[in-house]
């Protein structure tokens, strides 16, 4: 029996004002990677320094100007990792670490030492203000509570003053989602006014989901709240610090940035202790997918799964947004055919935006592969191997044709499951382009004889084929080539073929391109019908060749 | 360079009236499966049928009422093991399972063969509807759309008629939310009108996001506006279908259900194409840890996991909330302490309900171990080493102690990594339980003085020990014996100890149970101090041997 009983409803907040639900994201956050802390500290095996050193490198590229880098003061494995930022010059002008620290007088006098020679840096102090940490962790009443964000700010302003470079002062009231909202405002606002914070000198207050709590609406009201009770609000950077506890991390920071905060922590891929932090890319890849710039140079999503996966030593699941393996991948008939209609319609429209039914983005824009797009399997239908022939290929397949080769390819994956698109193309070759037995086109010669006949025909063959071998060859006459080869044709196999439908275009730009041509072709006598496909740089040969091909899978070849 | 401008922003809904930011979920919706539809088409290796079998099982052993089983019109697989299922007689009489069709005559008709002798099933007819695929999949106006949903509801209407068992009508204006609003209302009200719903008979309204094109308040003004609109709204069952490509799958549910939805369709863990339908449990669970009972049998956790590992072959994210590896861990010495205190505080108090910081849940509630809670690295602090101490082998380290043992494990960490619970019990052991030398304490006899003396003690002890291998003896009066103990072993060493501190506890509850003593201990000369610890079930005898213990940590018996 699952034991529900033993939980509470979170309170939500009772906000009617609230205007979030009308806002749009039209801009991106400031961003903070907090990659080295949480990422590192949650981690089976914490990243080496050298595995830190590239990360911070990476997150620079990019495009994150404030890295967190974690707590020097507490931990000397930090400590020496950002001495050595520092020493070897590793931080550009632009970019600001920052420093985490409790509000304790000794932590705060090594946080200082170990960012000795930044030209700026945040330093950022926290304290737990939940009811429930106040009541089992700490014990103590809110002016307590108070006191120690209070004082921390104090011992920080103090050392900031003498500082040689620029301290931005962070303030985490933790568990805020856990805390009173009129409580947080008088904390924040406490530490607000201690440094003296004005709108040439902001203050960063981060507004923590330590545990996500509730659904990700109640934190867009808490958010706003906070937001439209701050006093002096133009001297505050307001912060947003989601974690995922409740699989709602994303949705909380995209509402919250609704609900006014300016700047975002996570990380990449959602690192983090328990269920992680906001995933960061993943808010940027939603915000890029609407148009809007995010303001980080993700266009590379393989490349950072790379580096994510090395360093961090967690997978990015299969299904993991804009960067899962599958999730640019449609195994299903109909949506494999709206995909591959989406993006015909793209095609020849000429469109400038992207609009395609069950993709959202075109993952060739962040350095995906149009290769996994449809995975062919026995579940596929006819959409999907059509695409495979278009995007991987060139061969436009004529719509009639899409059923007959999906067959041949259903035949193949349920034999042997997942079918590559190198294997659909050797399909293809062997179906069609290769089908030269029993007959095998050889030469051809047209005459164009308009004028100098007194025939319906205007052009007249010579075709120099092979039967099972031996040499033939054939004259005839039509209305063109085609014509004129399937006439002769019926001659030389006695069999009564007509060719239903004919198209034909070339395989790559340019004059000299190759042509591909389907003739779709009808054996009278059987009533059986099939599609021939023939290649050549010289479109008559290639439509000859097609007729030949499909007179072979039709068997005629054979009387 | 990221072409951001590539993209477009979907429409958001205008739409003020809107009510759901206002409302709590109070309790589950109709859950319905999609895992054997979804799940399966969406796998790059789909289940075999006795895998189907299992899944389709163990969803009903889950508690869900209502179950997909796919397209059995389009998928012989799919098909059969309908079949298999109703000959069978597998399908309980509280279970309906569900056959998803598009609208067409002879795909219904197969749909209906499928069914033969259930007693009860669900027909889900869908189309799509959306500007864009009406647009490049289908060229049709939007009347053309509406017949077709129209004509599909009276086909499956006929045979409803005719059909022994009880049919339900489903019917989902696929791509929803790329769908005007007033016309997604337009069709779906042609197809309610048309089947003659009404509250005795109601009709299941499906509004997939088919595709998430927007934050998840969007989907919920989507949601609450249809909701809203319908007329003759009893004789619906208000369904969604949320997918997760914008990574808020769980959040567009439940704003969705806030907004007046009373079914949800989704899968075990948010299997299904590309980033998966919107995950059932991870909803459920969520439920849960707000009191609310999600009415499914989701208490073993690890069951769910190895079945869909084994099925789907798709892996579980170590990160996955409620059911990653790493969500019940905390490695970061603040979390782990407030974790301690939070269990202590609950056990103290004898709390009813769960409440402990970082952890939203407990997980022995969902069949997972305490064991994973606490991992401790190198990264970890003093407040992890005592929990793991206390939960799993009942010791309760006094608070000064913390630090001194932490270092022990931290520098077993710093050399090889994560420490198991065995071996940080090990470490105790060696440094304190087991610090027998140079000085053993062998016998103990306590004499109780008092009337029999004018001295200030009454209590006199006679010690047996070795030191390094010789026996040895001594007498020694105090005002108890742990002073009597001190004051002989000072003489026998020569040596100026005094205990700063003490406390004792028994391991386990029963009066014979075994108690553990910890002793603080100052070397006057040296200044050096340290915690020994002993273990007896004698309570006097535990903390000599907790001072022993102490001496030799401090060297004392060397001299």
């Amino acid at each position: 029996m699952l034991n529900y009983k033993r939980y509470r409803k979170n309170p939500v907040v009772v906000y009617p004002e609230r205007q979030w639900p009308e806002k749009e994201i039209e801009k991106a956050p400031v961003w903070c990677s907090v990659d080295l802390r949480d990422g590192n500290q949650a981690l089976i095996d914490p990243m080496i320094v050298s595995e830190k050193i590239e990360m911070f490198q990476y997150l620079i590229k990019l495009g994150f100007k404030e890295i967190e880098i974690g707590f020097p003061a507490a931990s000397q494995i930090e400590y020496d990792f950002l001495r050595q930022l520092i020493e070897r010059k590793m931080i550009p002008d632009d970019v600001c670490v920052q420093v985490l620290t409790q509000c304790r007088e000794e932590l705060i006098e090594r946080t200082f030492e170990s960012i000795e020679g930044c030209k700026k840096a945040i330093v950022h102090i926290y304290n737990s203000t939940s009811t429930l940490q106040r009541d089992v962790v700490f014990g103590m009443e809110k002016k307590e509570i108070i006191d120690i964000a209070v004082k921390g700010t104090q011992m920080v302003k103090e050392r900031a003053a003498r500082f040689p470079g620029e301290i931005i002062l962070e303030y985490s009231p933790e568990s805020f989602t856990g805390t009173e909202l009129d409580f947080a405002l008088e904390i924040c606002t406490a530490v607000q006014e201690t440094w003296g914070a004005s709108k040439e000198n902001p203050i960063i207050i981060n507004l923590p989901s330590t545990v996500e709590m509730n659904t990700p609406n109640v934190y867009a009201d808490q958010i706003e709240w906070m937001n439209r009770h701050f006093q002096n609000r133009e001297s505050i950077i307001l912060s947003v610090h989601p974690h995922n506890d409740r699989g709602t991390g994303v949705a909380s920071a995209e509402l919250a940035m609704l609900a006014g905060a300016e700047r975002v922590e996570g990380t990449l891929f959602g690192n983090g202790e328990r269920t992680g932090n906001v995933d960061i890319l993943n808010i940027a890849y939603n915000m890029f997918s609407q148009g809007v710039d995010p303001e980080l140079n993700i266009e590379k999503v393989n490349e950072i799964i790379e580096i994510y996966e090395r360093c961090c030593k967690i997978p990015v699941h299969p299904r993991h947004p804009y960067a899962g393996k599958l999730v640019f991948t449609a195994f299903s008939g109909s949506h494999q055919d709206a995909i591959n209609k989406g993006v015909r319609a793209m095609k020849e429209r000429g469109s400038e935006h992207w609009q395609v039914p069950y993709l959202p983005i075109d993952p060739s824009d962040i350095g995906r592969e149009y290769e996994p797009i449809v995975r062919i399997n026995s579940q596929s239908g006819k959409g999907g191997v059509a695409f495979i022939m278009d995007t991987y290929f060139g061969f436009k397949l004529p719509k009639g044709m899409h059923r007959e080769f999906a067959d041949v390819i259903q035949a193949i994956s349920e034999a042997k499951g997942e079918v590559s698109p190198d294997e659909i193309m050797q399909a293809f070759r062997e179906e069609y382009l290769q089908k030269k037995e029993p007959i095998h086109f050889r030469r051809l010669r047209v005459d164009d004889l308009s004028g100098e006949t007194r025939s319906e025909f205007d052009t007249r063959v010579l075709v120099k084929y092979t039967n099972r071998g031996a040499e033939k060859a054939f004259e005839a006459v039509g209305n063109g080539p085609i014509d004129a080869v399937q006439r002769g044709l019926q001659v030389e196999l006695g069999a009564r073929i007509k060719i239903l439908d004919y198209e034909e275009h070339a395989l790559q730009s340019g004059s000299n391109s190759q042509a591909a041509a389907y003739i779709h072709l009808l054996d009278s006598d059987s009533g059986k019908v099939t599609y021939g496909v023939g290649v050549s740089s010289n479109i008559t040969r290639a439509s000859v060749r097609a007729i030949f091909s499909a007179v072979n899978r039709l068997g005629l070849g054979e009387r």
